[in-house]
């Protein structure tokens, strides 16, 4: 039965397989691992703040006390002990019953990750068009690719997403004749901006969201996790019809348990659960369980005020020395909770081209090309301060600063023709991985 | 912002969302769960036979040790000491390292309905043409509907699919105009027929399926679940190139951990790892871990006589009660492995219409329907035996056993016109779940 090389089958791909490219993100896992290594690239939360000695013992009661059920099938909707949790922390959050949120529209997901993916092949089929923020979450345009569907981008300042350019944004794509079925949209510490939607642009959007008969998915993984104060209410807060709410346990409890959810007008609901069957059946029992026993027993309230206090302490060793080494021509947003900075570079640098020098000197960065569907971005980095503790990421910060110094020297000894060029040259260098 | 009603939105799903139905098997669930009725319906793994408290000790101390990776992200692959694992458990039905095997190109994956959804993503396009036999998984069917792929049925016998009719089934298809992408196959213990492809089939098929050019999709969750001795070896085997191999834990160790895996060529996999990262980013690491540490640490081989022990024993109950209690023209198959008996009725009979009387004399099942593409198989009926103990099989095929027979005299008072008005006079009072 030999004879037949792998190669000939790879004919048999689907279509949307050649649009899919490998996540910048996860190509620099490997490299930015490394001890040597000062990692500002992945968005991992700090699981070491946990209190695992008691979570240990809590799990090993749950599996003695309901092991049976609880590593066995159960509903695709997720588990009602659950769901309630879930509305528990939502309500956190000023999404409550008032508003019409109840556990029976909320949809347990393998993360939001997965709440995205379930999202988009409910309403998105190939052509149709999704507006996100410019910059957006690079699994959302995973995603949005996979369905192949047209992501168009929405400027943003420094208070979020701009009213103006989503209506403009609406009607350009309008005039081309396409179909935009909803805008994506993080409100709370984007990722990977980390700019805030301020208060008064709220309603707004969901004005024109609604006049222009668009869903709103609002995805909102670090709203818990504000520095000063909490984030201005949620979309869904606001609006109980055209917003499909995206949570996650990722950045309040542990990121390894995969657990998000979606919180969904009803009739939307049950497609999104019938989406989810044929994804994955059901969610992982055995981590629903862990999941509602830890909010339902442990004092979730105050490690959430761990974490923000140990987040914010982070923020402000990453943003007081990029204030002490980054030459003049840089700038960054200044968050007030969530995870990342995101930098903005002279347009005669990329940041792509100048990852491999970057990893040379022992620091590693996500390249801004990865949060824009149409690549580009090259003048932007995302900065991840959620990781290290304070001592490596002023380390980590210092060394960028050494590198975009370097860099700068040497466009201004090359010119602008060299500055063209080089990139291009470089970016040859890179590992298949990185780029 | 109220005023705008859900229904508003509708009519803004994806096309495939049209062809999604709610799946018999699930809506079964809340009425086969109660404690009054014989579930002979849901395929749950009996997990009380698992060591628990060795288990929960097992997992209190990974927290302790590692539970701060343990409970972050990971890569999209898996991790590579699960993948090992996985090796090492494929190598248990003759899929080693001298066939190609490696933990390179395995893929873990969120249980093998991710990795049948993920293999669909990879290669189906709406419109193309899957294989499987007749009957087939409910599960596949509704990842393969949901891609929007058109699946025909190839017939099967006590020795599993015929090769005869896959030729014939392959020419039609191409005679038609339309692309078989592949063969989905069980070919160990089939769910939900019971029957398993013999020896003397294996290479027949293997070698039908590479001079037309498919790719054979070999799903084998039962296959260490043989009652007296070990099924043929599995197609890959037999064949390093042209299959791909999906595996799972569910039925070895946990099914509410929802891990499963797709061991693959080395192109197809790097396909197979960027659908899941698009679709969840990575498989729970968490639960990644638990696996690993159970299979490096604990003795599954053991557990695994103690699963086909009891399972074996529950076959035994189900067939000498069938033998005992059924009616003439009632034909039933007799499973050496895995979790189920398909049985076959009169023609006259419709085990969908017959749901609301089984259920009303406390025993259910899953009616053939859902294990076709097309909505026939009203004739058969699908019987688990995996989870409930032998006194409560016997008793749930004697049920069983009295509602045919009632069923069967209705038949035959009311005759042949009797018998076609009927079950649709009683389908509309099945509750909209369970129909």
């Amino acid at each position: 039965m030999s004879g037949t090389t792998l190669d000939d089958y790879t004919d048999l791909y689907a279509q949307r397989v050649h649009g899919m490219k490998a996540s910048e993100i996860r190509a620099l896992f490997s490299v930015a691992n490394r001890p040597e290594v000062v990692s500002l690239a992945g968005g991992s939360p700090f699981t070491s703040a946990l209190p695992l000695d008691a979570i240990g013992d809590m799990v090993s009661e749950l599996i003695a006390r309901e092991g049976a059920p609880a590593l066995n099938y159960t509903g695709g909707q997720g588990e009602e002990a659950l769901r309630e949790q879930i509305c528990a922390v939502m309500a956190a959050e000023g999404i409550d019953a008032s508003g019409g949120a109840s556990p029976d529209d909320v949809v347990v997901t393998t993360g939001s990750q997965q709440a995205l993916d379930l999202v988009s092949r409910v309403f998105l089929d190939p052509g149709d068009v999704v507006l996100t923020e410019a910059p957006s979450y690079v699994g959302a345009l995973g995603v949005f690719q996979a369905a192949q569907a047209d992501v168009v981008h929405v400027p943003m300042d420094d208070d979020g997403l701009v009213p103006e350019a989503l209506e403009q944004a609406i009607a350009e794509v309008a005039a081309s004749g396409r179909r935009v079925k909803f805008l994506y949209t993080v409100p709370a510490f984007h990722n990977p901006a980390g700019v805030t939607l301020a208060e008064q642009r709220r309603d707004t959007i969901l004005e024109i969201c609604q006049r222009h008969r668009l869903l709103v998915l609002e995805d909102n993984p670090y709203g818990l996790l504000g520095f000063e104060q909490d984030p201005p209410a949620p979309l869904r807060a606001r609006a109980r019809e055209g917003v499909l709410y995206l949570g996650t346990f990722s950045k309040t409890f542990a990121a390894g348990i995969r657990l998000g959810w979606i919180l969904a007008p009803h009739a939307v609901r049950d497609k999104l659960v019938m989406a989810s069957e044929a994804a994955i059946l059901c969610p992982a029992t055995f981590n629903q369980r862990v999941v509602a026993r830890y909010f339902e027993t442990m004092p979730w309230r105050e490690q959430l005020k761990v974490f923000r206090e140990l987040y914010r302490e982070r923020r402000d060793a990453t943003l007081s020395t990029l204030a002490e080494v980054m030459p003049d021509g840089i700038s960054w947003t200044r968050p007030t909770g969530g995870f990342y900075v995101w930098l903005t570079l002279p347009e005669s640098l990329d940041s792509k081209a100048m990852m491999p020098r970057a990893i040379n000197a022992r620091v590693a960065y996500v390249p801004g090309t990865g949060f824009y569907a149409d690549g580009s971005g090259a003048r932007h980095i995302r900065l991840s301060y959620c990781f290290p503790p304070p001592d490596r990421l002023r380390e980590g910060v210092r060394r960028l600063g050494r590198v975009i110094e370097e860099e700068l020297t040497l466009r201004s000894t090359f010119g602008a023709t060299g500055a063209a060029g080089a990139p291009r040259r470089v970016t040859g260098d890179v590992p298949p991985g990185i780029a």
